[in-house]
């Protein structure tokens, strides 16, 4: 029986990120990967191949990280783990043994129970090359997509899909698309960006069925409306992969999540356990969260790997930093919205400011850049931050981000320094992270 | 007699954030503000007025946000400070009482002592309009230029007025262009963008003399050389614009600057003075530094502003936060370089990593990200990063400023939760910042 001393299970993200980190921190330990595909999608990438991209291929995690680390690839499927002997089992008849064991199990899509869901090009979002492949073959075919749900992924996959000129519809339950993340006021740019591209879209109602005989050929909605269509994709959320966990004996948690402490422990403390399979605790209120992002999965990574014999790192809490671009329309949220404060009975203050991306407005690039700060009124802490809608907001968020995890106060966010320069920032009078600080403190 | 709650001297980015944060912190005081120029420019854009941008009117800071924060202007030149009455006395003839005086009254371009200097066409680098546009005159009848300074200034006209098909030399004294702020690595890479533009740089060698009769017509180099030119600008540094404070008896510091504590408070305490005519002191080793940026003057403008009449902020030192874009590359630093830490006798631990910034590599606007950090190896916390060489530098940057400025250690970053996405950021596997932060920790 092989034995290593560090067995990864899963090759996305959160399980490569482990294998890597464990590599800096444990230079000399033997560490091997298990993962059943061939080759691994770039998780955040994946609605890219359906128009930007162009094909699965052009969107793989490299395989060359795990050489550089000395990490040893194993491709097969984990069928049974032995928490007492330290041993897991494959499909492929192999036995490894483990001193430590590091669950990436990630997740897969939920599947919504709707009449008509087991048609002909109805389809979820797998992170597996040969479906993704499939999914594009179909679209390739495809006049006219509905995707089902409003989210970060279907909504990349609309815009994507729409650039390759199909008709596309999207279907959301809430009264708007991104409201489970940013305030209303960004969800309405967002949708405005949509139907300028020509994407149709049905909010505040649900698909009741899927038509028709074979193929799918039209979506029903509660309202009675049918959409005709040659394709759907489902992008209504995923759940934690745990079966192998569970069959274990280890504990698990919210959605059947493994249970894990704030070193990435599971109950068995050989094991951890990172990424979309493992629980996960709200950075401000303590409580559990659902929030399931590829940047959630590394960070718990680089936590884990560090702390496989030896305790070095921990996990405050999770806060949740999403950034996107749907057309021409780059956004961000790290941290709470002003809805979820509100919904989570925080008493808080919240500013907003303006000012162009560049300086003067006559450079070239020149764009609106808005940000929106929450902060605790008691602590007088930053716990969240919107920004829209030029590209910097993709960095700018991480330093909305950076400032919550440091604990900020709006007067040390008011007289931080930063550099600015006409082409790349906003202007130092204007900075709007400073000025939206400056206006919250009015009210505090 | 008019009196004012508060008067500021001073338009600039430093005056006008004092005037804006008083009118925010105190809603009810009378604030005015007296400068002595009509227009003011946008201080970092006016090496853009000379290609990108075209015209000094298309660079000026709007006088609407002193309308928006009712401060009111007065276009006049303040000659006297009577600190014992507290009042100014203008040029116009005016007697102007305070309450509390905001001195900004920044700083004016050292003009080296060169056989020559006194030529027609060899021209400082002025915050004035006029004197912009009779440079930008001069420029539009030059077919040659002479830069003599490799700093930001220096380096950003030689860019921009190269754009315009201008023949451009650079000279700089020092072995290389930017090397007061940069590590070498980064000044070579800029060096080798600039002479891809056709920038002829002379490096390591000095200006002798200006030579010409009436107007310059070429600049001899210490090594004899003579570079032939239609035009010099003289972009070697400012110093502190003081007379105003020292004939008044303000006690003054390091470069003449106005002493100021860190509430921003002169000797007089009565009086602040915030920007490029304040005394500054570095955030690492508390010693004077003589960094001189608007991004510096409106955070110190931010602590005074909120200071006139109850202490609620301080500056806790001046970190320096650069970024700057020559011709496709953009770069940037926040704290420490390498070479500076080693100059400081700094025990430090230094890293670097690079990334794309797109992820998949195939998404477009894909090119190199490269990270270095400099950590203070007794406490692992960050006191510098350098950034290139796309545009997200110019935020990026700004993180790293952020955990500079909040104390963050190299364990912090490395599991710092950020935002990721294809089309705005690198991978949250390969995130360089993060993965720099690793590589310095494998030596702490």
């Amino acid at each position: 029986m092989e034995r290593f001393d560090v067995l990864v299970v899963g090759g996305s993200a959160g399980g490569l990120t482990a294998a890597i980190t464990a590599r800096r921190h444990y230079p000399d330990v033997s560490i091997a990967l298990v993962r059943k595909e061939k080759q691994v999608p770039i998780p955040c990438g994946i609605p890219y191949i359906f128009g930007t991209v162009g094909s699965p291929e052009k969107n793989l995690i490299p395989d060359d990280l795990l050489r550089q680390n000395r990490i040893h690839l194993l491709v097969d499927e984990v069928t049974t783990v032995d928490l007492e002997n330290r041993v897991v089992r494959t499909v492929g008849g192999q036995s490894l043994g483990y001193r430590r064991l590091v669950l990436a199990t990630g997740s897969e899509p939920l599947i919504p129970p709707i009449p008509g869901v087991e048609l002909e090009n109805v389809l979820p979002v797998k992170k597996d090359v040969p479906h993704l492949g499939k999914m594009l073959e179909v679209l390739s075919q495809a006049e006219r997509l509905v995707v089902i749900g409003g989210g970060f992924i279907g909504l990349e996959f609309a815009d994507e899909c729409r650039k390759r000129g199909v008709q596309v519809a999207v279907v959301e339950m809430l009264p708007h698309c991104l409201s489970l993340v940013f305030d209303p006021d960004l969800c309405v740019r967002v949708e405005e960006e949509l139907q300028r591209a020509g994407i149709q879209l049905h909010t505040g109602t649900r698909a009741r069925a899927f038509l028709g005989n074979g193929k799918v050929k039209a979506v029903q909605l509660e309202t009675g409306e049918e959409i005709p269509t040659d394709m759907v994709i489902l992008g209504i959320g995923v759940r934690p992969s745990t079966g192998l966990a569970r069959e274990a004996g280890l504990s698990t948690g919210e959605q059947g999540a493994i249970r894990v402490d704030r070193f990435m422990r599971t109950s068995d403390l050989h094991v951890f356990a990172v990424g979309d399979c493992a629980t996960k605790v709200d950075a401000v209120t303590g409580k559990p969260t659902n929030l399931r992002l590829a940047s959630i999965a590394t960070a718990e990574a680089r936590v884990a790997g560090a702390n496989l014999f030896q305790l070095r790192r921990e996990i405050r809490g999770t806060i949740g930093v999403f950034s996107t671009k749907i057309g021409s329309l780059a956004l961000g949220l790290a941290g709470y919205s002003e809805q979820r404060a509100r919904a989570e009975g925080i008493d808080y203050v919240v500013a907003q400011a303006e000012a162009v991306n560049r300086h003067p407005g006559a450079m070239p690039g020149a764009a609106p850049l808005r940000v929106k700060l929450v902060f605790h009124k008691w602590s007088r802490e930053l716990i969240g931050g919107q920004a829209c809608c030029s590209e910097s907001v993709g960095e700018l968020i991480n330093i909305i981000a950076c400032m919550i995890q440091s604990g900020v106060t709006a007067d040390r966010i008011a007289t931080c320094q930063v550099g600015t320069h006409p082409a790349l920032t906003a202007s130092p009078i204007a900075y709007p992270l400073f000025n939206a600080a400056e206006m919250a403190l009015q009210q505090l």
